[in-house]
């Protein structure tokens, strides 16, 4: 989209209106999400997202390029962040020579032990300030809106 | 709620899809938003939403703690990020002693002039990778049920 050339479309009342409850609302229950892992697990919000992606990909292991899409942050940011986990044990970093796939993350037994045992008190703060506040049609509305989100995301960051 | 007496209720498929593509997309929307910000005009997302909270304030200020809570960030986070945008001139920290509402945050003329320039980059990025990708009727949805996180999220909150 060439970008220089256009009016600005300013938002409209109702677009105003959805994006910007959506931003503070999301900003407020990180932060939520966040205090209340520290407080029952101590374990950051972003250090138990790390554990959930590694978890759910194959071989608990993923590159950290993928990685680093997948979790909104830079290669160094998560560079720094992966350092700290390794050191405490919950991830090691392994280097492929030879094959182009750079370094992965893994998951240790101690990261997947954390995980099991903080996954409770997540499930617990995700009900409680987001899922159960929803109606199942809120529900499969707003999947599939942001299912459509995640697929533009994706491709325009190729 | 009693969080050590229950059993962990977790998440259902759909409930399951929409909040990770809700949490996913998010992260991956918000780097997004802050790299063309940075690109285009120098200023990162978080900066840019300081000065959209101060403008949208009456008289272009905000106490502290009302930041932070509205930024989802914490007290000394939101400080830290205070004085550097002090220091390079786009807001200024005002005491009031005497009364109780601390210290307070505000826009500066120059924080004003970088809001009005950066403003319709921003507004671009979100139409492209956010409202533009809603309907008319899940943007009415979307903003009802996010009207509802924050309402909630502010109660607890207190």
């Amino acid at each position: 989209m060439d970008r220089e050339s256009h009016e600005v479309r300013w938002l409209t009342d109702r677009e105003m209106l959805v994006w910007r409850s959506y931003i503070v609302s999301t900003l407020m229950l990180r932060q939520r999400l966040h205090r209340e892992l520290v407080d029952g697990q101590q374990v950051s919000l972003i250090d138990y997202e790390v554990l959930v992606c590694l978890s759910d990909a194959e071989g608990d292991a993923m590159r950290m390029s993928d990685l680093a899409t997948m979790l909104g942050s830079t290669k160094s940011r998560l560079s720094h962040q992966i350092g700290r986990m390794e050191a405490a044990g919950f991830v090691r970093r392994v280097r492929h020579p030879g094959d182009r796939r750079g370094v992965t993350a893994e998951l240790t037994d101690k990261g997947a032990e954390l995980l099991r045992r903080s996954a409770p008190t997540h499930v617990d703060s995700v009900r409680e300030h987001f899922v159960d506040l929803l109606t199942d049609q809120e529900q499969e509305i707003m999947g599939r809106a942001f299912t459509r989100v995640l697929a533009h995301l994706s491709e325009a960051g190729e």
